[in-house]
């Protein structure tokens, strides 16, 4: 008889920043109940994944399994935690799991796709505990750029499991827990088999920065501005968000929320009672009432999003509210990688308005939400783990974080999705491959990354489109010259005719000299037709498009 | 009768960093005698020019005025300065003026596009000069991250203008001419009416450091390194190439370089005489056979190009040189903003290997070529000019230099592509607004920026394509059913069939009851079916395709 076991498998944010679900099994191998950590959401880019509206784990392994999964667990709110769990509700149907600020942002999303109200469960923090199958887990509360934050305990037969969550060492995160050491060292006391561990700041060399040491430095820039300031930065730092509130509010000036998510993050803050003594606020209406230089708007948009407040204030405008020369703009952010492009976009045209940009400074204006390298090792010495594993990174975080413990003595393992670790035994190993991988909510319609649908695109993009079509008649003879229509393609090209009547003369000739058995071979005039198209193409603009080949064919 | 005026005209690089092209024109409005500075070209990005091979400045009001251009001027070899010369000189044909190595770069691209030799003449620097129509102008040396860069001394009965090209303050840049102040104080004794100054760095605010700081550190890392060494900088830094190639031959290693640009612009620069002391290199073929702590490969693709000798090798091999545990890959170079996403693919695909990545660290393996805050400050010093006119860089960077310019009490104006300066007065300002935009190669094509093809292109990629066609008859009535074909969409969406069999019922009903006045008229049947074909791809599948309609009439 096979021996129990317990398992981790990552199945989105091991190779990856984003779209984190981890899973932690225990039982026999094969037969292991599973708990979820995180159901996550990635965003799409031009480059890879254009025209898709969100990346999602490919949980088809969990699907396979839902009758062994016990619990889904949320850390925190952010949106590569929290933001599948609406869209995967109803292909796996188990109880989920979260502390209440947490909770109260998961369930709009359960409650966008139908879920019902038992369907989330609001857990208190640590020593509560909740027993799903074989295993007990309790949240461990710890500081992030979000309130409420939790690493997980995650015992079982085998041991203890500390999965730390996104995190920072803060002691004043100005809203929410600060990090206290003294508990996590009372949970690590009866030994940790092993830390799941945040790895993204592993390359970040200087210890980070409270949260608290902003405050006196937005008050600085606060006082040198005359006009209007608006200041942006993502809406889930309910923390920042005060930061600058309160900020403006000594600086005698009015704040106004100005974004969907903004006024969102602030009122499920106060109605859980994690934001208080935040300034009242005004309305856009009232705002631009207000002399400028009372004034502080605080805007959604920091990583140049082109829908979001920020951009839509650099184009002229926004309810009512308009930017001028004098006026300042202050990122209290940090540009993720991939959005470079788009927040300079942002910049140059706040810059064509007159408006001082400022940004982070090299920190003076934002601080990070995980922990620098320092801060881990920090934390690997907290918990003293038999192993860490880990997670929240691309491949290079995820080695660099090994390296970084191995030189401490401390073992480690690199497991990125799909991967699954056995930690039964004294050294963790790699029990089985699965197959793990992206799916993509498309329009209305959830497809895999590898249906092809994004690539047929990208390919479109990169070599435009001609459409043929042929009509054949009843006697299989072509009727007519075949037609062409293009898209995305110059219209005229080397012999500087234009380019569809060099097409057509070209599959003209082709169908004209085409004997029967070809005319009659679906296939085979399909092959001709595109490889006509491509060389004929190619000659005339150097390039060789997608093609689409319609044959009607007159019963 | 109208008095002669000086006017300066940037068609390409201000307002954005890339595909320079600056006029200056001396004469009776209207009529001046034009000389160009530069003629480069910019690189296409995914988001807004996919497909597009480069990106050049839309020179139609140079075309419409070559009778009065007496000559282009080179500042130096990089692309976007230079690339543009070939796709041009058949549109412009005027005579090409650069210093030696900057013209063995132009003459490259001269030849591929049939130009003759005499289109390009050399010249030498400073105190050499060129008479083209009513400007005298010089080539004055200064260091950049290219050999030979220079800047324009540009004499006319206005007086003197300096363009500073792309430069830094470099006292010791290892290779090419170290920045000359008393050469620099000596031209700009007489007077100087405005400096039009590079930008780039105008956000850095620390003085930059010399390329001659590099080697030691370079030496120290190699020390370190037991397996094969990479190393990947811009083909065209030939500094940095000698600075690490040196460091590899102290630390015992042979040095390979990989990647047709590498190899070019080492032999261009030997051959021209700019580049003595290049250790000798070795073969891709002798490289493999040498253990590989004696080995440092020098590689294309700092920027994380797919096809580069750095991505190939990142993807298993390349010429039979393979990467693997314990090898070391150093990154002597910057990310340009965009380009992070592909850099940090090539670093996964390392990591995976488990080659160990060391990028710029802070500076500490790379060096810019611009000049930063404190060195434009100095630059200005040195030049006093009556005005600066800053070049070579977004509206951003543009703003502050003039802001930082002001700040000295030195007058400033920012002008981007197409607006003209005149200069003649005391104080310049804009004289015209001129049409200004860029042009695309794609495939062997030239189009413009607005004829919308790339546009086609990027909704295709957003939204997918739909081709209907629709058979009509001798009488005017259909001929069977419209058929679909899509492209880039998924297959079924909300009704669980096959979307094209919704898209062809919603036709066919549409078809059936169209009346006869509809059925002639082609453009209302093609707006029609365009809306329905919209229309259910929205109900099904949330998504609005592009629609290519062709109706086939039998005649």
């Amino acid at each position: 008889m096979r021996r129990e076991r317990l398992i981790y498998l990552p199945l989105g944010g091991a190779g990856e920043i984003g779209m984190n679900a981890y899973v932690y099994g225990y039982g026999k191998p094969g037969e292991e109940r599973l708990i979820v950590v995180d159901l996550g959401v990635s965003f799409p880019d031009m480059d890879t994944t254009p025209g898709v509206d969100l990346i999602l784990p490919d949980i088809g392994w969990l699907e396979e399994r839902r009758h062994l999964i016990d619990a889904v667990f949320i850390t925190h709110a952010h949106e590569d935690h929290v933001g599948a769990i609406g869209h995967f509700w109803d292909r796996l149907r188990v109880p989920i799991f979260a502390r209440k600020f947490t909770g109260a942002i998961a369930r709009m999303k359960l409650d966008e796709h139908g879920a019902p109200p038992s369907a989330l469960n609001i857990v208190g923090a640590w020593p509560e505990t909740v027993t799903a199958g074989p295993f007990v887990v309790g949240f461990l509360p710890v500081s992030h750029s979000i309130p409420e934050s939790a690493g997980l305990v995650i015992d079982s037969a085998a041991g203890r499991v500390i999965h730390s969550g996104d995190f920072k060492i803060d002691l004043d995160p100005v809203v929410g827990e600060a990090f206290d050491r003294a508990l996590w060292e009372e949970v690590a006391r009866p030994g940790v088999k092993a830390l799941v561990c945040d790895s993204t700041n592993v390359f970040s060399l200087h210890p980070g920065r409270s949260e608290s040491t902003l405050g006196p430095a937005i008050e600085e820039l606060l006082k040198e501005c005359t006009g209007m300031v608006v200041a942006t930065t993502f809406a889930s730092n309910v923390a920042r968000l005060k930061t600058i509130a309160l900020a403006a509010e000594k600086a005698g000036r009015s704040v106004c929320l100005l974004g969907r998510a903004m006024k969102r993050m602030v009122d499920t803050a106060t109605e859980t009672g994690l934001l208080t003594g935040f300034p009242r606020t005004v309305t856009p209406e009232d705002a631009a009432l207000l002399p400028r230089q009372n004034l502080l708007l605080l805007v959604t948009g920091s990583q140049g999003e082109r829908r979001a407040a920020s951009a839509q204030l650099a184009q002229g405008s926004y309810l009512g509210l308009k930017l001028k020369e004098g006026d300042t703009f202050l990122f209290s952010s940090k540009t993720i990688p991939g959005n470079e492009r788009g927040v300079i976009r942002i910049m140059n045209m706040l810059s064509e308005l007159g408006v001082d940009v400022v940004d982070d400074h090299d920190g003076k204006y934002h601080v990070s939400g995980h922990a620098n390298r320092p801060d881990l090792e920090f934390m690997h010495e907290v918990v003293r783990p038999q192993v860490l594993i880990p997670m929240h990174g691309e491949h290079r975080h995820l080695r660099e974080h090994v390296k970084l413990a191995k030189a401490r003595g401390l073992a480690g393992i690199v497991a990125t999705d799909g991967m699954m670790v056995d930690l039964s035994g004294n050294a963790p190993k790699i029990a089985e491959y699965v197959d793990a991988g992206r799916r993509y909510l498309d329009g209305s319609v959830m497809i895999g990354a590898m249906d092809g649908v994004v690539r047929d695109r990208i390919r479109m993009a990169l070599n435009g489109h001609v459409t043929v079509t042929v009509i054949i008649d009843e006697n299989d003879d072509p009727l007519g010259d075949p037609w062409c229509e293009t898209m995305g393609l110059p219209e005229t090209g080397r012999s500087r005719a234009a380019l569809v009547e060099v097409l057509e003369a070209d599959l003209g000739q082709f169908i004209g000299r085409a004997d029967a058995r070809t005319l009659r071979d679906e296939e085979r005039l399909d092959k001709e037709i595109k490889r006509i198209v491509r060389q004929t193409a190619q000659n005339e603009i150097g390039r060789k498009p997608e093609v689409t080949v319609v044959v009607s064919r007159l019963a």
